[in-house]
């Protein structure tokens, strides 16, 4: 248990102690339910979400717009990205960001998938929405450079998160808040 | 002691104490040194940023360029963007945002001068960099509406902070980011 993410020793015992006093058939059920998702859920043969069918769902969802690829590093991005309601396209998910210390290299990733793509569904945008870790900018120059031949290549903005106080941003955030401004429509 | 910021019931009797436990010439030497803070510093006659001249040290420092002026709500807002090191313009403090559920309305705020200061100085930019609260985007679209016809007017950028994660950034930060995505250079 203690290896589940943010399960430590003390939640691990607590989990243990509550299956063993549930009935069996419960933990039996649980148990099932377990591999079944493990059987089923696989990737997306187009983008590389999470899928229980060869293709998921929102590749095979006619109104979304094809035009529009939103490439991510995580499935929890996509479902991150879903929540908000605005987003329409199609998505990519590279399945992590290029890390050489980690041994993570372009090929690791879906990267040729996602360029073979571009080539064959020729969309009109490929906007790159990667976190901004060291690590998350690499894989953005990289993809940029790699289609900018092809098709127009945006990113996301960066700056002051909303509902956030200019006071108690950090300097970083704050400076590319300045540097990212835009006119006033 | 309870009427400060930030200093509930249990702070204000600790720093009380320690007031009592000092010798005399200690809390007399700070009790002066509040008042003659708040004799000496008051209100930059240009930006209306704290200051201890009539004129603030950023409006006569000769190598800050001119031809920008950032627009905050707040003196907090100022020391916050200059430790970013990375703008080199001047800045125009409102005193606060337009808030009519307050009574504060453009009058009770220095938007008069700001735009005496523009009809004189003819900036070539006027930065809006205000928080994105409900009050703070009144009085950005406010502000913007006043000044466009007189010169550029931008806003800073909202969006994923520097260092955050996409999947633990909140939804409208998230529609903002992707609506305000620009092309990668």
């Amino acid at each position: 248990m203690q290896r589940l993410p943010g399960v430590g020793p003390k939640s691990a015992q607590r989990l243990a102690l509550h299956i063993l006093k549930r009935p069996e058939a419960e933990v039996e059920a649980l148990a099932q339910a377990l591999i079944e998702a493990k059987k089923q859920i696989g990737l997306c043969s187009v983008c590389f979400h999470l899928s229980a069918e060869p293709v998921c769902e929102i590749c095979r969802n006619a109104n979304r717009d094809n035009n529009i690829i939103c490439v991510v590093a995580d499935p929890r991005d996509v479902i991150a990205l879903e929540k908000t309601r605005e987003y329409k396209g199609k998505y990519h998910v590279l399945g992590g960001v290029i890390s050489p210390i980690d041994g993570i290299g372009p090929e690791q990733l879906t990267i040729l998938p996602l360029q073979r793509r571009v080539n064959q569904q020729k969309p009109q945008e490929v906007i790159l929405a990667i976190s901004p870790s060291v690590e998350g900018e690499t894989t953005t120059l990289y993809i940029g450079q790699l289609l900018k031949p092809f098709t127009k290549v945006t990113r996301i903005a960066f700056g002051l998160p909303v509902g956030g106080d200019l006071e108690y941003a950090d300097e970083v955030t704050l400076a590319r808040a300045l540097e990212g401004r835009r006119e006033l429509d």
